[in-house]
């Protein structure tokens, strides 16, 4: 941390602030420059409140040097992370991983239906949500526990591993019954208590960014789960809050380069959510894939028009066969395998 | 709903969205326009999923014209509400309810010095967190049922009600023994399960928007908690993620003109959070209470340089009570009264 | 600015580092830290390019430690500016500064009966466009010559100085014939070659914030006028770009402590440009003035329903005097007088 | 347009309202539904100044059905443009066009040495700012008409059609005499009479996003030029404003699919600008072309860290040479051609 003093500040407001920062149990070290006097606070500032010290007299603002996330920063782990999901199905190797699936899941005729097209097109994994966060109260929230059922399944008849959706910390133990997957949604990644309780299940998590979470919050949000001792942390973007209107959400791809040089943690993308029309949701795809991305979370209807949540974003299946065989041809341009 | 066809459609693209339209059990108008035809979907559009309609052949936008919020409306209830928080003290009378304290409660001696200080100075209502949702998982999270007794402890020694933060479904039972209000915070205005236990227990909820809610989900969220039965929410703007850097969130007040044309819920407003630095605290709360405001939570701490949490944010019990003394000339301005 | 280092930087890494510093003309100081080693470079770092030291091998950022600015900057002159823009009328000063008029100068009967309204309401100037940024371009752009004719009469019957928008260099010296106010707008804040043109006219000009131009990104611009040898800048907030969709920008009233306390040049707000929506106007422009604004610049139209610009966010003279009302018992809180 | 009622509104508001659609020329059509009124007007409002309509009484919102643009749009042009720009280049067909070179002329040596790296790696066109547009006054503006020279000798010895960026009407006649392609930058995207001077020399103009822009302002400024009868715009996205602090601006590439089914002008996307860090160029460029877009804008410096700007975000002509290598077989994968 370093302390940026006011100007005409005085020999006693340093030597305050240096006070201030040994109270810390940090080392001081000042600064005097040109035109500003600076504190540099030595040690690992992470362990201790420091934002306090711009209340002292004559400090003018206070800059961080150090990231405030460990465990899923490269920094302690230089290799980068490959998470088991079951089936033999990885994330963060050489080989994607597409996950791919309907939003909600319907009926037993519907998920079984898509998940056996997906299957046959090469996605990896199955997704579908059996508990939906839904902003407006009077809408479907999902099949509860029979919507597992119907997962588990679809994931007998094809043998994909299954990705879905946990709300609340009450849900855990119901959802990491049936899934091989916790996904912990955009509305929730700041929610702590569900990071803490999905951690301790030991089953990898599928954490996707809230939508103006900063990088930073992003990895120590994974760390939450990671302190559990569950180092199986798969990110996921889905697309930022910004003042454009042509998307539901701001597909932001620099995160890949910047995941992958801070982090050792996988990072797919979410082009469903990401865009929030069906029409960019190819595009995305090849997009990340092309930027780095460690694999792709898609929604797949195979009649969106009479989907009960997402019809909008969800591709038909035969969509999603035509975007995976480009995805082939991308994901070798960039040294990496689809199948 | 307005369904916006894309030009060049044929009669059968159009008839397929009235079908679609009348499938969901409202009634379609065609209106062929110069440039291009819309149909209008005419009835309840929030009872049954639209946006699957966007999916259709040719169709080329969606465009909603209800809004999607109904029980927290002006259009329902065309009068304020105003929220009774114990011992007499209301929210969204003619009488403004500022809501003081310290960003956690620390141990007995701070938080019953802040409380005393507060209530000499004309506060209403203490705040303090026992249990804090931190970003960063290494830093404090409060002192949890402990910090609750001493809440009630400071309760009972100046008669201020207490408003403390409620983050997770199995906290909400306790928390609920010991405050009068319980506090949603910014992260977890979407835990749409919080919202619903919280709602059940019928005690006054602050509901704080989440740092990139639009209005719409912010009131959307206090329908989760007015559905349960319990009419008694008091919404609180805390700032938004954009750009800028000079704060830590931007405190957008014209929600406070936008919520009294929408809604009968009362809004206060979080000068502290808002802004992030205690410089800023007082002119905001100013601001706030001329812009039409029914009150202000604001932190504050009797040794901000110490502060466990947010002493960036917290002013002195000094500034704080040269701030009432303003904020009752401007209440008097604006026909409201501080005392 | 500090320069932080990537963890497991070599010896000669950072000497590379430290002789880029030099090369520069700065004085370089390495601090080892427990986890980082950091290069501080010392002197006047806003006299060089820094920032291609990023590109340097195993830098992992750069922390600017100056602002940018200068000669807006309190560090510079501790003490306020107050600007006259004709007539005795000052912007800066304990009296506040409002102005007022049309969006558009339409006609002469338009413009005369606004401007003896708004003087007659109290307000201290007069505004009116003359030329007309559009973002569209099959809209109304103006009078030109004519409108500043009508603007200069109006002044003549009212007393009132004139601050009219400069859009193109070839617009300066006409525009500074007949106004009292160049206005330089918020598509323009970054159009540096006006800025010049219009600092060399010795006017006073009206900058308005870019609408996502950064704080300092703002004071930079004024540092363009004012390095012409004209100290006689008026900030202008008028709203940001964000997520909300409630109003038409989302108005940033932090911005006047930020201003007041990292700048000597005044601030006022533009309530209509800042919201979008006229029912706002009132509240927004009372917390401006309660925020510790200098003055207002609010749209004023007699009949807004027919205003060729801007009706939705112009209010009436009724509404205008009612508002001048309400400023007056704020501005008195606030120890500033509205007349 | 449709105009929504308030709930409550009169016979005698929607009447009025009528009416007011009438004296805009266009037809009113009114629609009961059972929550809302709302009166469609049915013409081209993008012919008259609708907004104004908010004004009247009871009018609760507008809500426009029509995109502003036209002349860019599909609609009135549904095949995709291809702009020539000069030596046999093109930008828009199936060959990619690779535009690279520095951010600044800085002298001979540096321009010609890069020019020919540039060009033996696969470019197909050269960028170098002669007037560059400083955020800061302090900072180096570039060598001005010397610089242009420069660019026309590194033209002559490499063969490369010359792009740069003009700043201001001034500067037009003089940069339109040695480049092939005008730039105009982001920070000019709403300086319209700029928008004009440059349509008016008939040369292809190479437009940026403003970085708050809308995809309809962005759109719009296109139509400026257009609008001088010069129909050969490239329209180039550089990043936008937001939230997010490790990127310097947030490449939206879902602007790329949506720019595609909108209009029929070319899109080539700015890597440099649109991340601020050299380490993300390769990976935004790859994701640039696998998600459509027509050509890159990539800055390129033999040495970055003594770049005289933007040094941070130079990539060296070795990652260049290999970017385009994987360029080529991204570009197969999407049916184009990278030479």
């Amino acid at each position: 941390m370093i302390i940026v003093m006011k100007p005409g500040c005085s020999q006693e407001d340093v030597s305050h602030v240096a006070h201030l920062v040994r109270e810390r149990g940090l080392k001081d070290m000042v600064i005097v420059g040109t035109d500003r006097t600076v504190v540099a606070a030595i040690g690992d500032e992470r362990l201790c409140d420091m934002t306090a010290i711009e209340s002292a007299p004559m400090v003018d603002k206070l800059v961080p040097i150090l990231a405030p996330y460990k465990a899923a920063s490269r920094e302690v782990k230089p290799t980068p992370s490959v998470i088991p999901i079951g089936a033999g199905v990885e994330v963060g190797g050489r080989k994607l991983c597409v996950i791919a699936g309907p939003c909600s899941v319907e009926n037993e005729k519907q998920i079984l239906t898509i998940a056996h097209a997906v299957k046959n097109a090469g996605a990896h994994a199955l997704r579908g949500g059996a508990f939906k966060p839904r902003t407006n109260p009077y809408e479907f929230k999902g099949l509860g526990e029979d919507g597992l059922k119907l997962l588990a399944k679809a994931r007998a008849e094809t043998g994909l591993p299954v990705i879905t959706e946990v709300m609340s910390i009450d849900q855990v133990p119901l959802v990491a019954d049936y899934a091989d997957v916790l996904q912990i949604g955009t509305r929730n990644m700041h929610n702590f208590n569900l990071l803490v309780a999905a951690g301790r299940t030991g089953k990898p998590v599928l954490l996707k960014r809230g939508w103006s979470a900063t990088l930073a919050e992003f990895l120590l949000a994974a760390e939450y789960i990671m302190n559990e001792g569950n180092p199986n942390v798969i990110l996921c973007e889905r697309g930022i809050r910004t003042h454009e209107t042509y998307v539901r959400n701001t597909l932001a791809l620099g995160i890949i380069p910047a995941i992958k040089r801070e982090s050792h943690l996988p990072i797919i993308i979410d082009p469903s959510q990401g865009t929030g029309h069906a029409y960019m949701v190819p595009s995305m795809s090849r997009a990340a894939i092309a930027a780095g991305a460690d694999g792709l979370i898609i929604e797949v209807h195979s009649d969106p028009e009479h989907a009960m949540t997402d019809g909008a974003q969800s591709i038909t299946p035969q969509v999603f066969a035509e975007t995976m065989a480009q995805l082939a041809l991308i994901a070798a341009a960039v040294g990496r395998a689809a199948k």
